[in-house]
């Protein structure tokens, strides 16, 4: 697929780490069949088989790039590859195509980009680096399709096309408006400390809290008050804030100093906020 | 700007970590804008906000690229983005643009690039993406400029015009002559352990100090003599050398070993080195 | 060296690792000599002079690359660039012409390309960036050779030609069938925590080992019992097992754990495989 500049991009997400050759090995690959592709490299340093990670990275990423492919590579039980059982999928979404396996990496993005159109799975063995090992997938699979999708191969001629309600879902993380909360959870902590929440911009504006407000965050410490602001420069230093990231989610952040770790808050953790309504009741 | 031979160069550094999506963001952002602009990934694990490590990696890598764009973004107190109330600036030097925060970052490497000429506060909302969050101006300001800047924009399109003097200055580190020592401090310890410092070569020659003298530094330990070499290959595996590295700062290393481990230094500590004529006196 | 795409390309390996420029002004000094290279980083986080693990992973990912040059950058004693003393090469293997310090580095990988045909040392300063430091060879000497090299230089204008014969080779590591054992060592333990031997497959069939075999591995623990399968896939969580890798060498992996940690390996370390006849003897 190329984008409308005549480039064709492929954006590139893994778990592969740094300290291996298996990222450079797949840009190798997709250099010698598509010559004319630029990777764009997004992450790879995804927590090993890390899916909800590497699926939340890839979604938030996705719309800020140009239209072109996306080669995600997040397996868990383990390693490069692994998983052979599990489905090879080329998918489309949006002005892309996305691939990658069939174990829910792809479909937050695809949503991002407007929602899965397509999905076929990739069994033409053409298409493929061979022989293809049961370890390394990235290399003898999902980059030589990404590479030759970019060079502009029809995916249906990857294999069968696949029911998009077939294929493999991530368990969606908490996020809703109940009577008297807004009821999250920790999408991810990054290199400051600042927690990121599956609560969406929207959520709050239907519960009615607006900038300024103080917000009771319920954390696994007990309940915190923070000003709903705009940035952790909203605050002094040392202070925590909570605010609107700019990924549209509810984020808490201290000025200075990690939140994830004064909150001891991790991925996965359920963080809830009280409505207005309640605030004089109990936490 | 376009560098002599029509490619549009843009040198990137940051303190965003290769952890997060940041990096490949803004490069997703560039390749939207200015599609046949390359990047060149400086450095991307700056310490978080850590101004005076990421001034002097882009003020020593600032001459060896290729004349075009440099991307700057390290930016305390905290996070990508923060600091929303700091203007954004586009400075003219040598054959280059540099783009970042008016915090100090961008002065050292135009210094190293001749000095700089011109100064824009980046004000033209068109340049920007747009909404321009709180708290990601990497995405949303900075790395969008420099493509547009790559692809040829003037940067008396971006906004007013800003006097030099009238930019944000880093505190410039100690490196001086005095009467009896030269007085420095540790600028930065690389991954083998070799303390770099802020004394220039051109100190050593005023100071009469050459090439096979026995230099006595004094730091935080005590004194050590060292031998004044051209390299750590000059002594034995576990001795200490000092020698004008190259960036062309007196650096302190050991052979296999560590010397910041050795000597206990870190960034910001003094460092001094006595000069021959004094050096019976006390240490 | 041209690929037949017309597009030079430069796979680059060093310990230069990620947290100083020293890797992006390598591709300032490239982009600033050779325009239209493109340069694929294979890996940066070698640890600090691994020779042994610098050579295997560059040997094990050169014949996934396009044809074109291989630089490499790893030199114990330490620091980029050290060991001024050591001569610089450049050596034609298979389509690549391979730039790198002659400790025997880049033999492993002209081994698998196909064998080096031809070496020359690297003396004509023209094609150096100037001046020579004694402490950053890679950005002085290897980098601008690449880049020349990409563009076309012919490698017999860099220096007299050198014997094959008379370059610097690294110890082989161990790797032989034996009467009673397979007997290797450990290559290298990655993120999962896969463990890479020296046993080559061939080894295995040699010896009458099949899939589906269960195989007496003594470690440093004692003797392990693994199948020999395809994958991790092929064991349930926390199982070990033993298979052919993606780069055709014995590897030892658990199913979601490390088994470099459970059996107490690292690079280095003795591995053996006991052979079917003599399965019922003493380990």
């Amino acid at each position: 697929m190329t984008a409308t500049t005549g480039i064709p991009w492929i954006g590139f997400l893994s778990d592969y780490g740094l300290s291996d050759c298996h990222v450079g090995v797949c840009h190798g690959v997709i250099a010698a069949t598509a010559p004319t592709a630029r990777v764009i490299d997004l992450c790879h340093e995804v927590p090993p088989g890390d899916l909800r990670r590497g699926s939340a990275l890839l979604a938030q990423a996705a719309p800020d790039l140009p239209p072109g492919v996306l080669l995600a590579v997040v397996d868990p039980a383990t390693g490069p590859g692994a998983g052979t059982r599990r489905r090879a999928l080329a998918v489309a979404a949006g002005g892309f195509l996305l691939v990658g396996p069939d174990n829910g990496l792809l479909l937050p993005a695809a949503k991002a980009l407007g929602g899965a159109r397509a999905a076929y799975e990739i069994t033409a063995r053409r298409y493929l680096r061979q022989p293809v090992s049961a370890t390394f997938r990235g290399r003898d699979v999902f980059a030589p399709v990404a590479a030759h999708l970019a060079d502009g191969l029809d995916p249906a001629a990857l294999g069968p096309k696949v029911p998009i309600e077939a294929l493999v879902q991530l368990q969606k993380p908490v996020a809703r408006l109940t009577a008297h909360r807004l009821e999250g959870e920790v999408l991810s902590v990054d290199r400051w400390g600042t927690v990121q929440t599956t609560l969406e911009a929207r959520l709050f504006e239907a519960a009615g809290l607006r900038i300024g407000d103080t917000l009771n965050v319920h954390c696994r410490i007990g309940v915190v008050k923070v000003p709903f602001g705009r940035s952790h420069a909203d605050v002094r230093p040392g202070e925590a804030v909570g605010y609107v990231d700019s990924a549209g989610l509810f984020a808490l952040a201290r000025n200075t100093n990690s939140a994830a770790e004064e909150l001891q808050l991790q991925p996965g953790d359920p963080v809830a906020v009280r409505l207005p309504a309640t605030m004089d009741t109990a936490g």
